[in-house]
């Protein structure tokens, strides 16, 4: 399959230049239960302001748990349910809004969630899995299908399993495959001291 | 010094169980150029939401830049200043609110920041320094001092250095440097298939 390594311009760590998020997952390999526990391992040991791991995962593998996987698929947008059908599993990403001691509106809740899921996408590359993260879902919709509680925000999707060959995609989705990845340049994003 | 390697409950990479964050700097050891760029190149390779990159750092290092680095470090609370000062580069994280292409909020920008930092604190702990995030600063005074655009948003300052003893510091600060790492039991924060 297309190497898809980044093309960086300065020495990164392999699991950071190999992680990307492909559409093609081959249908035939599942995520074990291992797997998908070392992975949501990874997010819990991220960094949180003041250690609150706002974050909290609905997740279902396909094998194992296909009426939970059916469900999730199911709040996806139709296109990416075209693809993330053959995921060997799927999680959802939320948000507690509000830290748990006081009650006060963390502003910090979906910047870390971010970094949860930023750590759970690079285990999985270290762990020979792709993940594909996704806003492109009925946010309304995974609300009432996963019972979520008020003050909790679904923020993200994300599908993971093994890669599969483009080929098996649509034609304007398998392009997507092979298109050369790409980053703004480090001078249109870093800043010495301000702006 | 101690060994602050998370007790993880799955097996996890190694760089994701290391990282920590200390207050314990090394004033004598300095972050070089090469270093920062290749921090700022793994925040770079991070996802995004339609790959917006909506992050922007503004940066200095202690020794090269240090009328930036008093610009940054002046911004922090008077805690953090107290410690952040011996760090070898501080870096503010912002996230750019809207799409650049439409305009459209982008509710994803946070989060995609948050993604690309907890990409820069891995590749930190990857190349032996220590990270420690901190919303632990004066975002109005930030505003100003970093001449910051409207609708970019200033989330998170980040002291990057080497580690030092935990003795340099006032005595409760030492003791968090040392004290058990910890975080939720997956039960808490994974729900099989919704809540």
């Amino acid at each position: 399959m297309t190497d898809r390594t980044a093309p960086t311009a300065h020495p990164i760590s392999a699991i950071m230049a190999e992680r990307w998020s492909p559409r093609a997952f081959d249908e035939a390999r599942a995520v074990s239960e291992a797997e998908l526990a070392s992975l949501l391992e990874a997010a819990r040991w991220a960094a949180s302001c003041f250690n609150e791991q706002p974050w909290v995962f609905c997740v279902a593998r396909r094998d194992a748990n296909p009426a939970e996987f059916a469900t999730l698929l199911s709040c996806l947008s139709e296109n990416n349910q075209g693809w993330a059908t053959r995921a060997g599993a799927l999680v959802f990403g939320l948000a507690r809004q509000s830290f748990a001691a006081n009650g006060n509106a963390n502003v910090m809740a979906n910047y870390d969630l971010g970094q949860a899921v930023a750590q759970l996408a690079l285990q999985a590359t270290a762990m020979g899995l792709v993940t594909h993260q996704m806003r492109g879902f009925d946010v309304e919709k995974s609300r009432v299908a996963l019972n979520v509680p008020a003050g909790t925000e679904p923020m993200v999707a994300i599908a993971i399993g093994h890669r599969a060959e483009a080929s098996i995609l649509p034609e304007a989705l398998a392009a997507r495959e092979v298109a050369p990845r790409a980053r703004k340049p480090p001078a249109e994003f870093v800043r010495l001291g301000g702006f």
